[in-house]
Formats: C-alpha cells, structure tokens, sequence
C-alpha cells in the first residue's frame, strides 16, 4: 500500500509530483504558485475566515475530515452573512499514512466545494515523523464577500426576537462518538455536515433584517446560545420540548452520558430572527434540504423580566424551560466533554 | 507549571477564556466571530495564500515557530507581487504544551505581524491528545493586495534575464539543525527569519519589470531555480562562486553532510530581472536590512545555446558552474534532506 513519505513535505521532487499530479487536479488549481490571485469585483467587503480540522476518525458515518474541513469554513463565512468565495487547504500529514486515504479525501473535499459552490485555489502540504501527528489534520481558510446591504451582529438582537434553529441537533457529535467507540445504531445516526451558504441565501431573501447568525459547531447549541446571550446582554430563553433531537441521538446521548445541547453540529444554523418573520423564514427553510427540519425552539426576553432567585441579573444568560415545566440556567461546556470532535 | 489541556480546544468555557483573555488583546483583534470582516479598498486584484509550520524544534537561534509562520506567509505574498494585509491563524496544539512557551510564541506573533506591517484578524485553536502532535503546529493564511501595475510569472522570464538572491544563504535550515542536534557554532548561525515585504516594494520602485521571484524556502535555492527554470522552459545558468555562503553555513554543511543550494531559507527572495536593471537593484537592495548582503548569482540562458553533451535539451535545467570551471546539473531535491524545516 502506497503511503506518504516524509519527503512528501520535504520542498523537493516527491512533494512537486504529489501536489500537481494528485492534489492540484482534483482540485481544479489553476496555479501552483504559492499565492492564488483572485479577482474579487470590488463592490463589497471581505470576510476572511480560518478553522483547522482534527476530528478522530477521519472518516465517520455522513462523512469525513475533507467534507467538514471544507463545509465547516464555507460555514463560518455564510452564518457572517457572506457569500464563501475561495478556500486554501493546509495540510498536516503523519508520516506512514495511506496514500488511497488521502486521495480519498482529496476526492471529498472537492465534492465538497462543488456542492457548495466555492473553489479551492492555493495550498500547502507539511508531513512530520510517525508518531507526532494523527494520520491528518487540514486547515481550511477561506475568503467570501459580505452581502450588500446585509447588517448581523448582538447589537441588533432585541427582546421579543425569536430563536431557530434549522436542523435536528447533536448529530455530528454522535455520529464520530459513535464510531470512535465502536458503537453503531439503528438506523445509523449521521453527520449532519453540510454547507449552509445556499440556505442562508434564502433566509437573508425571505428576511433582510436576520439579527444573528451562528452555526453551533464544538460546545454545542448551549455554547453558542451563551456567546449569542453574552454579546447581546439580553437573556436568550428556550424550551426543551421544542429542541429537535432525534430518537438516535436521544438514545445515543443517554448510553454515552452526553447532553444533546452539548454536541457538536457541523451543518445547521442557529438564527434570532424579528417575531413577525418566523414564520416566513420557517416555511422557506423546510423548502431546502439542509432546512427541512428547521423550528423555532425559544425567544429573547428582557434580562429585567426574569424572576431573579438567586438576587443575580439574568443579562447574557441562556435558560432552559424543562418539560415538566422547571427552568434550568444553561452555560457554556465548561471543559471538555467531546475532544477531536472537528 | 501552567500547560494546555484538551478543554482549550474543546469550544467551552476555558477555550474562549484561552482566545478573549491571552490571544485576542496579544493580536489586538478587534472581533471573535468566526470569521473577520476586511474593508479592501476595490482597485486590486487579491492575493491568498496559506502555509503550515511544523518547525522542530520550535525555538531556534534567531527566531522560533511563531514569526516563522507570519513571515513564512507574509512573505509568498510579497514575491507574488502583493501587498500583505490581513493573517489568520490556526493552532493545533499537544494537550500538555507549557502555556509560558505558547504564550512566547503568541507575542513572536505579535511582534512579527507589527514589523512587517500586517494584521492577524482571525483565528482557531485546537487541541490534540497527548502524543497525536508535537507541542504545537500553526497554519497561517494571509490576503494581500496585488500592487498596480505589477505583472511577474516564469512567462516574463527571456535568454539573459539575470539571477539575485537577496542575502547569504542555508542560514535557517543550519540554525534548526543545529539546535535540533544539540550543535553550536561559534559565532553561531542565526535563521534569517524575516519579512520581505518591504524589500520587494523597494525592488519594485527601482524596476517594474522584474520578472519573477520566489522565496527559497523547503527544498532550498536549488529547488526554488528548478522550478523556475521548469517553469519559464529556459535555462538558469549559476555560477557557484558567486553563491553567498557564510562561513558558518559552510562549515555546518560540511559537518552535517549538507549541500547549502538545498538548505532552506526563510528571509531571502530569489528574482530574475532585466540585466539593465541589475546594478541598481542591487544598490537599492543593499541600502536596506533586508537586502544588504544581495549579489547576482547567474543569469538565464538560452537552452539551445548550451552544448548537449548527453544529447538531451537543456530547457527546463539548471546548471551550475563550479569554482574549479565544470558543470553540473542542478535537481530539485529529491528525497528527504531535512525533515519539518518550517
């Protein structure tokens, strides 16, 4: 079995004829010059984004570490309100591992850039002595043009907003817990990776005037609804019964001691969005694949009409209304529960 | 002592501390969306490039893996011809590392951005388990404005084109190896870590014509020449002694078994220009840190021109001249010379 070499990432002859025979093709590089020049029409703004992808196994049901490298930075860039243009990859490879594996991947990651949309122009291979990496860890950074006219950020998040979420949650996480430990489900819980630049399209075309954005990735729903609830000084409120959690990974998450609002997505979004517009959005997003199970799951309300029980603001904080009707405070993973998880 | 526990990559509560307490205010980022938001001025064409750094050790007399990484790519910028803007910066970091040694490498960072003018605007930490790293690895991408007017590709490059190299060379590659094998020299050999981007604005204010540079990192001067001599289809012609080798580089290569053509670089750049331009090149060069020790080390050649004493063309080659008047064909690098140089 061919596999990599650490002269593959020594600057020499292996490493030339690995990248333009295996990588620059399947990737459509244009250039193999160390930068990619980009003619970028000139009318907007950048926005410019950088995640590095060390999820173990590589490879886990739904997908694999070249689709979320690549879904996980158009990602970034689309929940900021962009459009995701170009992505460099940068890998890092342990000397010893599979070269079918690799090109497996490069093969993933340019299904994934097609699907969505963007291109893959410049790059870089490192390789280091057995027993000093992982089999493989890629960067993926990527550059995209924030729309005309479009504005999201805390400050515009006001009380009376109101929470969606666009997909079920927790699959990702269980999906590479999953097969991390050998375990498998019936049906398979699968990643939910996807790229989410074509559905906030048609929310920012159905709604302009989206307050936030963000795609809950490590830390789960629970610390993105944190960050969103901290950075706007608001209170975010959400009600258990209406979070979308699959029987798969409710089961997985009670056999493996997790919290669902704890694990990590790579394909959905979470959005504030103006009352009056949630039903709209809702309606159009069940339009799309990647929004089929989009629900409202809470609201933002004033931090000064919150029972204070314990004497404390409730200013940036997330609660959670439980099913049998308690309120539970919600907070960031406070360390780790799922490392490697992208 | 205070080290980094795979919490820090785990997207919770002591990684956000980890980004908004000790790496945000190091870099002065204004933002800690995942993605920033670049106001670019829209007359130019943009350039983007992304690196890795894996350097081992990652502290070396004269530099260390943190301004490696914001010159390393500041600098494929630059000899593309563009202006360096905006770095992002993705750290994959062994669960263990000495938070004093990250925090070291933060503010080399810092320090690097500021002396080549550049902003790090976005970045990403993760943390691997103990024994799937090696201390720390981070992958820079940097975005820069291609500079009005400036056109540079192997397609410029014509029959009697010159060839200057920037400063002496092998220097970084003999400081890593040095500290890597527990060597010293004396005086010792320092990396030539540097930025180049102001060196090149200074070339190109003296000539806009010149035809081509690169940064002669991995694989050192000999590959970078391969490969713009494979590129441009001509001949690159060297001249052996003419090549700048200090004392030490050659001393260390003599010991260490090394040819100093493949030893790579980190603060010279390589560029081909028109011979009526060469002298005053130079002396504008010279005038400035950067540039002081630049000389002319050959010239391109017309392939046709060269005697075929094995009967083969000489496009694509390059050829160096030894002290002694012979000939030898120049490869690239073939193999593995030095494993994780940058």
């Amino acid at each position: 079995m061919e596999k990599i070499l650490l002269g593959h990432g020594s600057g020499g002859r292996i490493m030339h004829t690995l990248i333009r025979e295996r990588l620059a093709p399947v990737f459509g590089m244009e250039t193999l010059n160390d930068s990619a020049v980009l003619d970028i029409c000139s009318k907007g703004r950048i926005a410019f984004t950088t995640d590095s992808y060390v999820v173990s196994p590589i490879f886990f049901p739904g997908g694999d570490i070249g689709d979320l490298a690549v879904f996980g930075t158009v990602n970034d860039l689309a929940v900021s309100g962009a459009d995701p243009l170009y992505i460099s990859v940068g890998f890092i490879i342990e000397e010893g591992f599979s070269m079918d594996s690799f090109e497996r991947i490069l093969a993933s990651m340019a299904a994934a850039a097609k699907r969505a949309g963007v291109k893959i122009v410049t790059g870089d291979t490192k390789v280091v002595d057995k027993g000093k990496g992982d089999g493989i860890f890629i960067n993926t950074s990527g550059i995209g043009i924030v729309k005309d006219g479009i504005s999201l950020g805390p400050d515009k998040i006001k009380p009376g907003d109101q929470v969606i979420v666009s997909g079920a949650i927790g699959r990702h996480g269980i999906s590479v817990m999953a097969e991390r430990n050998g375990l498998s489900f019936d049906p398979p819980v699968l990643s939910d990776t996807a790229p989410l630049n074509g559905l906030v399209d048609i929310m920012l075309n159905v709604c302009k005037d989206i307050k936030m954005m963000r795609d809950p990735t490590r830390g789960g729903v629970a610390t993105t609804l944190k960050e969103m609830a901290f950075e706007s000084g608001l209170c975010i409120q959400i009600e258990e019964n209406m979070l979308p959690v699959t029987g798969g990974v409710r089961g997985a998450c009670e056999l493996l001691g997790l919290d669902p609002l704890y694990v990590a997505n790579e394909g959905i979004l979470l959005a504030i969005v103006p009352a009056e517009s949630v039903e709209s959005l809702l309606a159009a997003m069940r339009d799309n694949e990647t929004g089929k199970g989009a629900v409202r799951i809470g609201a933002v309300v004033d931090p000064e009409s919150i029972n204070k029980t314990s004497g404390s603001s409730a200013a940036g904080t997330v609660l959670l209304r439980t099913a049998i009707g308690g309120s539970r405070v919600i907070d960031m993973l406070a360390g780790e529960q799922l490392p490697r998880i992208c």
